[in-house]
């Protein structure tokens, strides 16, 4: 069975993201920017080229292992538009969401809309994945439940170089419960850090 | 000249001690358990044998490059009696208070109390530590206000692999401002993660 995994952006201080609207981009942007350049990720948007780096190597690994994806509604919102016909993802995308919606088909990649919560969302994913991993990619309310819930076999954090100061952490909402952690692969890319850890079970 | 370098253990959420008192001890040596087994750690407490693994080497290169210190007063006041009359230091150490005291001269190590702040005490400590490091190893507060008031050069994390989900952060009180990391050394340790960065100028 494949593994329940999921990977943020995040800055050293522990922020993913804007709480102030007006530095949603600016904050998204500093915190992703790493990524845009990869040639992995670059073929995932349709795109030529780009850099053929370790941190291109360990995201196309992360592409190539997930048979199924899980995210929050506010990340689908955000993305539905941008993403277009055809989807980056290529793959069932199993979207959390108090409101009921049918299925959306695109080219490669299908949304089912859970209004059950993200246990059976993270369920049917791993179903749907046939053995492969099933991928969390936010946003950090998502990762925060399933961190809650012990749902995940592994976190992976890109470090992005910097300190914000300021904006939405991650490490809210995860529970007052120690959560032991293994370091399965510590490994410094161009421009962020790559920190693999599996929670010890 | 030296640097000026913070070091702190911490966990991946961020967490360098416990809120609640009675969980001090527990927190404390959970952060900070990857270094009590050290073979550079035993040998500045005086006592024989431990590890000698890159870990143990880093920590042993930190004392090496270390002139001076600058602490806090809470971290002086849990330290002055388990400290003894050989404090592990070997150097000069400048302790940021409110309170005015007389230098206390110890076996190698001198602890002189600056009430000018903690500006003051890093010249001082400069001053002191001739062309080596000054290292600021806590508490929280003193590392928050030298991040915020762009007194660091460098920040070594250690990071222990474990979601503690509450407790002091280290990355409050660090200002608004951005504040941009160079990595310069991300080393998988024994249960520890070292991620030393440099700040840029």
């Amino acid at each position: 069975m494949g593994k329940v995994v999921a990977a943020m952006s995040i800055s050293v201080d522990g922020y993913v993201g804007a709480s102030d609207p007006e530095q949603w981009f600016a904050v998204h942007n500093r915190v992703h920017n790493w990524v845009f350049g990869l040639a992995a990720w670059r073929e995932r948007q349709g795109m030529d080229g780009g850099e053929d780096t370790i941190s291109s190597e360990l995201v196309g690994d992360e592409f190539a292992n997930t048979g199924a994806y899980v995210m929050g509604r506010t990340m689908f919102n955000f993305g539905e538009e941008p993403w277009g016909e055809q989807p980056p993802f290529r793959a069932p995308v199993f979207v959390v969401t108090h409101r009921a919606r049918q299925p959306l088909h695109r080219t490669g990649t299908s949304f089912t809309f859970v209004t059950e919560g993200l246990e059976s969302a993270v369920k049917q994913a791993t179903e749907a994945a046939a053995g492969r991993d099933v991928f969390l990619s936010g946003g950090a309310g998502i990762v925060q439940q399933a961190i809650a819930a012990g749902l995940l076999d592994e976190l992976h954090l890109h470090q992005a170089p910097v300190l914000l100061g300021t904006g939405v952490r991650l490490w809210d909402h995860i529970g007052p419960d120690w959560k032991e952690l293994t370091p399965i692969r510590i490994t410094p890319g161009d421009g962020v850090t790559h920190l693999y850890y599996q929670f010890v079970r």
